[in-house]
């Protein structure tokens, strides 16, 4: 907390980067939101109680990092559903044509593709001022679905080698829808611009950044999708 | 937690008193990990962002409830997923005969059906050791439920008076259905049986217990209807 005492009031001052912010915080908060939800629906096909408490307890704390970020949205004087608005036909249609049909594909998707999420909004927080820097990473750690879901899938792959090719498609599929979402909210939406250029005292991401990142989140994707035993 | 000094320990060596408990706890546990789940579907259905970030909140106090209800089956040397075992069918037949078609008919089940729970086991928590007795009360007071259904369907039936009738039909229906898997629980689990008989020490409800409670349950019941604005 001390750290925004030293360098957000300057950087928040900045009109346009603090509308980038809250328009980050805005698809994040939403993000939450909305993996709350999709969680504690898929947490309802598990096979047994114990697995339907550990996936809801993970959409909980998911609930809490979407609290923190609308909290966080209304200290910089924003309203959150506003903040929210233009993200959510993206994320809802994201959820809509990723709708898993199975306990495991809701799994595979809690670990894959919030791993691409967390990834990318890590790897963007290096750009932010020092406060909003490290609310995002804190709301971005992961929440032990890592372990939890290898541990399921793992063992259901060893019970039933067949359902790995399967699960491997599915894999592909989150990803590729994921980032044509992605890539329709940057067409639409220029006021994150601001975070990749940068500005005086805070580095943007510039084009090559942007290269380089790419490349870090594909092959922290590949690694997931192997440590699960599927091909990426 | 001093109290439990005072009286638990001597309640609780009773086996077949323990067994009661472990029965309690479970039916109300699986009721609050049920009524989450369902919730945040509801939630689902919110005509905007903020009703649904309500709901999920009240959804997230119902899960946290469920987890101090399932610790203190753990304390009591209990596997709380066999504790729930037994009630499993009756709450999922209740919920399943009772989906709401709406975000209207989800607050209005939220409300009077939570209610209808609520007030029978606040009634049984007279009969059950101190220790017990608090957790029961805790987690089945009011979790700010009433002010914001009321306050939405009341708005709803102003805008529009004709779906009055039509909610006060769902309301019955979630009576009658709640009555009747209430009254197929207790045809089949008699472990419950020493909370009417009592011990010395501890009162049992007693068969004109049961009546008294009945009436007052009902009464309730009415008065949420009311408050409403719906005929029981």
């Amino acid at each position: 907390m001390t750290s925004s005492h030293d360098s957000s009031p300057s950087e928040l001052d900045d009109i346009e980067y603090r509308a980038a912010v809250v328009d980050l915080l805005g698809v994040l908060a939403y993000g939450e939101l909305s993996a709350f939800q999709r969680l504690v629906a898929d947490a309802s096909m598990a096979p047994n109680v114990s697995d339907m408490v550990a996936l809801s307890h993970m959409a909980v704390a998911e609930f809490r990092h979407f609290e923190r970020l609308r909290d966080r949205l209304r200290d910089l004087g924003a309203d959150p559903d506003s903040a929210m608005a233009p993200f959510r036909s993206a994320i809802d249609g994201f959820h809509r044509s990723t709708s898993p049909s199975s306990w495991l594909e809701g799994l595979v998707k809690a670990y894959v593709g919030d791993g691409i999420g967390q990834d990318f909004y890590t790897e963007m927080a290096a750009f932010l001022d020092a406060e909003t820097r490290d609310l995002v990473v804190d709301v971005m750690a992961d929440l032990g679905h890592s372990e939890f879901v290898t541990d399921r899938v793992r063992s259901a792959i060893d019970a039933d080698p067949r359902i790995a090719g399967r699960l491997a498609l599915w894999g592909r599929r989150l990803v590729g829808e994921a980032l044509s979402q992605a890539q329709r909210v940057a067409a639409e939406r220029d006021t994150l611009d601001p975070l990749f250029v940068g500005s005086p005292g805070r580095p943007g991401m510039g084009l090559g950044g942007v290269g380089v990142i790419f490349s870090r989140i594909i092959e922290r994707h590949t690694q997931r999708m192997k440590s699960l035993g599927l091909s990426a």
